[in-house]
């Protein structure tokens, strides 16, 4: 795990986003609050902030940052929900990772509790959309947000 | 939590993938033994073995399930890196859970090694091949693995 | 840590239940769907999910356990907030610590997410209600379950 | 998990406290010393410390908080076990949660060390006693400490 | 992670040791009771216990396993402490690993409670004493525990 | 676990040492590749950075610290493997803890992966190196790391 400890300490963001692709009448389900296992994005919100805690467990060589700050966002779309994860800290490292993990944890949390509704869902499109803070500077994705729907064109 | 407790101990077993996107000249670095992180591919295969044992801290709602063994293959493709997990046990519960979070762990450790050379990795595809045992039977996914190479089309 | 190692696996239950006590406003708010940290209900319950299936992180002797299923219950009530947990295995060895440990994490997180509206509440009458499974036969407490908001007179 | 990345670094501290009610004879049990699992205040003290350190694992919208300090203390009285524990650190966000967690915990695991002698027993009181350091300034309890064994009348 | 999953299900045991090296005057101070940080072997037996349980998270391709009892002793020798941890599960996979990380985990808190005294301990023979149960039959050491204290010659 | 919050925040540092003794074939088959588990070096220095990120879980009342940098390295000799683990961190309280609980796992993760070969296998050795940074100020054990070899004489 590399050296970090001479890094200024200063405040980082990363924002993340990914999106599970199913069946529109899965969607719907879960829009109506019908969904048999219950507030499907409130939990698929919880696992996100809970993984983003722990990162440093789910990837060996990620440093452990106490973070600052976690914001989750899951929204439906016709055959999709779409997940955004911004992640703040204070510190000596980056938090790209624990966007990116916030982002998978929502996003496996979905699969677990709508695949007795549909086992084909596929995960697509995790990546990072912007991070500031630290030496290597501000990185805006190209397109970027708004060009989140083209992702699997890349 | 729902409950399993009357369903019957069988030996399951699931099989995932995913992919994560990169530029040509990173697969060739890791290829080459070149990486400044060392060996990344056997890092990103312990993180799937170690996070898939741990799924059920990772997702709220799934259930403890004592692995019976996990395989992590992970391959370098031309502008990509392809994981696939298999996960083994014998309960009450299937393990489908436990290899898409394999697979995750896997990519996102790629991306954690690698981001240093490319911070537009995307990661995609996270996808059950198959599964089996069980009282829901047999799931394989049309086209399955040998179409893998155009998950993003779909 | 006892040896349960020679004890009939079975199905075993355990239901327990506390109460954090607070302001008739404060429930007013989480009732409304006014609390400002969000779905507090939701949230308290999946608490209570992961912390028990974790519970013997919490309890240094307690035997590890794979639990069958978890049912939490989190009810409003003038001035307090209810919650009564019931967990489910097949194995060795009683849940009782596993149901107490659901009810705690869900008082403890119900505190955190309203302790900005009200420092002074007071978590009280975490305590099992019955069991079932096992060699030491079928607790039920006596006044049970009904007399439940007498607790705090004992 | 909101945002406390702007707030002040300062020390911090909290205390709270709770208590197991059980017979008499349960209690004198532990005290001198015959307690068929050996050392049960002792194994509550470490309990209540190795839980404090991993709060936010148990509290999912709890800030990961390196701790510097905790002090645990389990004392015998007629019919209860009465614990307090106090927890100290240096950072952005308060450690109330990190002490009701504590002594969460070290109920918790006095009541599976006794289980087999008192199933009836009830864990109560779990209160801030106060807290200092950060913006919202010093919190001390009206009746406070001394009045503890009032709390059930509340 | 090797496939356990064809293999039987049977009563298995397994029992390991370890010393750490220290002045007598140190080892006279614990056994005195005068240390500053408290008990110290008695919690250094509960780190043994919580470790044992968490086997699988220390070590990478360690299958899970649900422990049914552990036994810890640590001794105090004229210049040691020796610990002797036994470990009891019934599954499909021996627990020696489990033994040894009790060892391990009990040698490593002593240390930590006692450093402040002697920062020169070694931590030496750490091994398998016995094992039973499982395809690969009964192991017992030659020499074996009675032979302990010459296990830097071999 | 003692309040360090008065103490200097500085950068400190610690490197441990450790062996696990076997036979010659059982070193030539990890260093020819031919383990069955496959690349068992890159699995140990794995584990160790993995443990070392979370010794305050390993040891009751060791402080979370947020490590920034670990190097593990192992070494085949003739009849051992030797790992030697450097910890970096900046903060309020050292790292030898961390330095020693990497060590230990590496060495437990070299006897999992190869005790189909050799269950005879001892750890030993496990010792603290030097240290800097802090109150207690540096540390170097007295003959070091070149004297390595004579430590089982002690």
């Amino acid at each position: 795990m590399v050296d970090v400890g001479a890094k200024a300490i200063t405040a980082r963001e990363a924002v993340a986003e990914g999106r599970i692709m199913t069946r529109p009448d899965v969607v719907r389900l879960v829009s109506s609050g019908q969904a048999p296992k219950g507030d499907v994005l409130a939990v698929a919100r919880v696992a996100a902030v809970v993984a983003a805690k722990r990162t440093s467990e789910w990837i060996p060589l990620a440093h452990p940052i106490n973070l600052a700050g976690v914001e989750v966002e899951v929204r439906a779309e016709e055959n999709a929900f779409h997940v955004v994860a911004s992640v703040k800290t204070v510190g000596q490292t980056g938090v790209e990772m624990e966007a990116l993990t916030a982002v998978s944890a929502a996003l496996l949390t979905l699969y677990d509790m709508l695949k007795a509704q549909d086992r084909s869902m596929t995960i697509t499109g995790i990546r990072l959309l912007s991070k500031s803070g630290g030496r290597s500077g501000q990185f805006v994705r190209k397109g970027g947000h708004t060009d989140a729907h083209r992702d699997t064109d890349e």
